[in-house]
């Protein structure tokens, strides 16, 4: 790409890295001034709401509903160009990011990259276990939910029935609690007419989680009743429970085993990484430790918010990789600038607590907002007004609602289309292939 | 699967293989019978609209506005029973057809597996022109075109961005017209404000077709109005022009060529051949060769029907691959076999031409039913009414109408999301990987 913008202008040059919560607010605080020239790079052309992707997963919604191009969203921002391209390097040394079509020079940097799952050093389970932070992995999720209902319908083999109807998610937060939810309502209520030769309510779920509870961020009476609502959707939840390993045929943990065609993972993320010379410290999972003011020590013009950073509270304890924190962050970074702008000084980041809520299926969900706490139809609602509010354009916020209309009072969980993942295309042969690439 | 309903019942079984038009319709016709036992066998567990692929493909509405899971269309019919999976062979000697999963026996049959893509032996040309019969062929289209004007965008190359803005279009048929008219309103209108470096408006669109004509089927002045149209929407048509090869970097017509990163295959079709006993006669594109009655000769239990039937009409041409053939053949053969178990005569089936229409963009489009012709505007709308009200739920009806009254208005072509065509697992190394598994 040119750089036209930075000869002879007194234009300063935003760079920002990723176009999730963080990146988009920034990016939004900065637009439409003459003074600022951005540059918004993601290695996707769609902004993701991610905390809808398991929706997606079980075929509640499909990516259109939870996702909207980049490009649009800016596009009534003059001063903002959209690239579509990886940042390879930060050059702290030159100011310049290294992507993948040129060097990109900047006067501010501001990383949102987000997370990616974390396997714990065994990244060979990935292939069995899929995580759920992208719509390419939620797609895959609700491939193989599907299939093994497909393929429990084939077989004659009453084991080999045992293992497809048997679901294990590992990890016991919000995310695998909203999975184990809707399989377990998908189950239980929207597929039980479906199939002829097997009876879905006969599906087995387990959430496997290694600490001492679920939902070890809410309190602790919450989370109990949080309990209580998936075993009655026939989840069983196994705690004090590490998985020692995942291959094909299901998870082992320590002398227990439980033998499943689907694992879905829910237990651990770290930071995307990014090769750089900031001379940065990160933490136990890859965050990059910052200032008070979202800054990298000693880069005062490279800012980090969002799942990439790690801030210390006034407890010494790192904010939650939420989207409140990554909205809160963009918006920070972006008046930072702006302070700078205009010569002021800068002040400290201060999150407001918006709490947490998890969600588990229809009026069932736990909501937690400092001393309050309430769960049932009230914190359902309360779960599924916040996230239309948040969802980011007036068209989604309609669509996404009467999606969900119609699937409350229906049960029917949109469209549950299986797709094969890839399209490749057809061998020589035009006989009916055995492996439909279709 | 075990075949529980042959022993000592009066019931007959008919087999269903595929869920198409066809298949979905016959299904209908023999549902919720007690003296019948039906297995729809399809490969995917979804039923396509196909003829809003194209719509697919080009962002403007999502794969779940036009496919449905047969599951659930199918739920209310207790005495229809549907797999999901391959038939691989048909045994007319023992009236069993051979499955992935097993054999299962039939006393009809109905085959109604439809066609795919045909590159006249040139198969290597698969990869760099995909077809347009399946969801992810849409996806994957969808995916090029996308990608296209990221990377001019991102490059400063004016040759190589030439070839990114071109895109080549082979085959003058509706669906090649539907394409070439897509992309076209799509860089002159939809596009033309979201990109900073390139002008989306110089986008080279071609529709490259051996016959003297585009639109062959339909009526010469009809043709040339969609011709002048296509035209004004920026695209090119060459005509008498048939593609010699095809590779990454565009087309070869004869001494001619055109560099293309984008090419599409709108061209020919063949029927899904099954491996067989039935000592049947197909056509050269592999359609069986069917009696009156659409029956395999020989073999009155067996009926073809839609695109994977030769039916020759009175002048001696085959009925073409239309969905309201496929429909009115699916009726057909769901009538025939309920006056078998009457025991009365069969008829001839006789097609009613409700004739036929090819969209280009908005209010432009031709209709011809008939005498009667028109295009414009009244053709748009007749176009979008009919589409709208033969898609196969309420649900689908409502939403897709809505999704497209949204892009009418503003020329949004929805979603437009790019996703990687895989899902892959990452690799060892969590740095930002160069080829973007996401």
């Amino acid at each position: 790409m040119s750089d036209q913008y930075r000869e002879g202008t007194a234009k300063k040059r935003v760079v920002i890295v990723g176009g999730g919560f963080t990146g988009l607010r920034a990016a939004r605080i900065l637009g439409n001034r003459d003074d600022l020239d951005i540059v918004l790079i993601d290695r996707r052309n769609y902004h993701l709401f991610q905390p809808l992707l398991y929706q997606v997963a079980m075929s509640a919604l499909d990516e259109g509903d939870i996702a909207a191009p980049l490009r649009n969203m800016l596009a009534n921002y003059n001063n903002i160009t959209v690239y579509k391209g990886i940042v390879e390097r930060v050059n702290a040394e030159s100011k310049t990011v290294t992507t993948d079509f040129g060097e990109v020079a900047y006067d501010y940097l501001i990383l949102a990259c987000g997370v990616r799952h974390h396997y714990f050093g065994n990244n060979g389970w990935e292939q069995y276990a899929p995580g759920l932070k992208t719509i390419s992995q939620a797609k895959e999720i609700r491939r193989r939910v599907l299939e093994a209902y497909e393929a429990a319908e084939r077989t004659n083999d009453p084991v080999e029935r045992k293992k497809l109807l048997t679901f294990v998610i590992v990890g016991g937060g919000p995310t695998g609690v909203e999975l184990a939810g809707s399989i377990g309502e998908m189950s239980r209520y929207t597929l039980s007419k479906l199939y002829r030769q097997i009876d879905p309510k006969l599906t087995r779920i387990f959430i496997v989680e290694a600490a001492p509870r679920i939902l070890g961020t809410f309190d602790r009476n919450l989370a109990s009743k949080a309990t209580r609502s998936l075993e009655q959707l026939g989840v069983q939840i196994w705690t004090n429970s590490m998985v020692s390993d995942v291959d094909e045929n299901g998870v082992q943990i320590g002398n227990e085993r439980i033998e499943a065609a689907t694992v879905l993972w829910a237990a651990g993320v770290t930071a995307i990484a990014i090769p750089n010379d900031m001379g940065a410290e990160t933490d136990r999972i890859g965050r990059f430790v910052v200032e008070g003011d979202l800054s990298i020590p000693g880069h005062p013009e490279i800012f980090v918010g969002g799942d990439q950073a790690c801030l210390l509270n006034e407890a010494g304890k790192p904010l939650p990789g939420m989207a409140p924190v990554a909205i809160q962050e963009g918006h920070f970074i972006g008046k930072t600038i702006l302070r700078d702008l205009k010569g002021k000084e800068r002040k400290p980041f201060k999150y407001t607590d918006k709490g947490q809520m998890a969600t588990i299926g229809k009026n069932r969900a736990i909501v937690e907002i400092g001393n309050i706490q309430f769960d049932g139809a009230p914190a359902w609602f309360t779960w599924l007004l916040v996230h239309i509010y948040y969802l980011t354009s007036f068209k989604h916020r309609v669509f996404v609602l009467m999606q969900w209309g119609w699937s409350y009072f229906t049960f029917g969980f949109g469209a549950r289309l299986i797709v094969n993942r890839e399209w490749r295309f057809y061998p020589d042969s035009n006989t009916c292939p055995k492996d439909p690439p279709l």
